[in-house]
């Protein structure tokens, strides 16, 4: 698996999730085995595609033979890595907040929401899932006592920044950030934004495209 | 604004509502023009991505003078079909679906959400926002009566290609699917998905690859 990490490129990136997704569903059907050709068909790539995609880690699989499932499987979740744990805080327990708090789908693959916090007293103290809401004063001292890798940020947009900075002054490196803002942050922090309005604005603009 | 929509690419369509997040929040801020390195700047892309970009849609400014913040926001608010309206519909009114109708920010964009539908009796006749919940087999009912243009499926990933099929069938063009699964549509429907187990691998996977 020794690779340069500048060569795997952003779409190659995007599509890791999918194939991890598609190859998790196989694996629950029982199928063992899979060519290059009909993981394509199912994904709605092309095999080229595909082989070039797992080239950039090395390819999988040997020629002829198609893709051992179980086997991808496992080396692409490695890839993604996810075969560690990960603990993560949300910030901004509202309807969002509490939503990811909710989905107990994310402890499948080892991220687990470990408290959500908010500034709203009425929230602060009640629990989600078994999930405490604690005070967002007390950030800084939960993370100093727990060992957190990920911090949500569940806020509306004017404070997204904010509470980027204090996660970062608290040491954390991976930031998931759902608030409608572009967060600027160090070289050694990664940010993964999930912008609603941008996804509804791309939808729309399709949906306009196709009517033109 | 004539043009082959075949020619706008993925990674411009995605960069739109990013330029146009960006120029409402200049607008709001008072600034009136601006040069394309300065907005490069802000956005951090290259003067040359951006008149580039823009040129995909006949280009916007003149040569040496910048752009006229609002104009361009209007533009871009024209190309990504933003000037219209769109009513929505939420399928699955659990944490997420209920997130969505109280987020108000989607109206100002147009999008209005018009109802949640559940099968879960406890959440029948409750409202969120004012929105009311009602029973899912009543969609196809209230889409006859009312126009819908969107549907947001917020459901188990188990459900969400059975949902989409009725939402198709009841004419909607629009699908915004949260689903953790693809769907399989016809050409003339247009789905946008926001996986977030997608985007938490993502996440992983570049903390993964910095500590390499």
């Amino acid at each position: 698996m020794a690779r340069d990490k500048s060569t795997v490129s952003e779409a190659v990136i995007r599509r890791l999730p999918k194939y991890y997704r598609y190859l998790i569903e196989m694996e629950k059907n029982g199928l063992e085995r899979i060519s290059s050709k009909e993981l394509s068909q199912r994904m709605g790539l092309t095999a080229s595609q595909i082989r070039q995609d797992f080239n950039c880690f090395g390819g999988f699989g040997q020629q002829g033979y198609g893709y051992n499932i179980s086997e991808l499987r496992h080396e692409i979740q490695k890839i993604l890595g996810l075969t560690g744990k990960y603990n993560v805080i949300v910030i901004g327990a509202g309807n969002l907040g509490q939503a990811l708090a909710n989905y107990s789908g994310f402890e499948k693959e080892g991220f687990h929401i470990r408290a959500l916090f908010d500034i709203n007293p009425r929230l602060i103290g009640m629990a989600i899932r078994g999930i405490d809401i604690m005070d967002i004063d007390t950030i800084e001292e939960y993370v100093k006592e727990h060992s957190v890798q990920i911090g949500a940020i569940c806020t509306p947009k004017e404070k997204g920044q904010e509470v980027a900075d204090r996660l970062i002054r608290c040491g954390i490196k991976g930031i998931w950030n759902f608030a409608a803002t572009d967060l600027t942050v160090p070289n050694d922090v990664i940010v993964e934004n999930v912008h609603l309005s941008d996804s509804l604005y791309t939808l729309s603009f399709r949906m306009s495209d196709a009517s033109r």
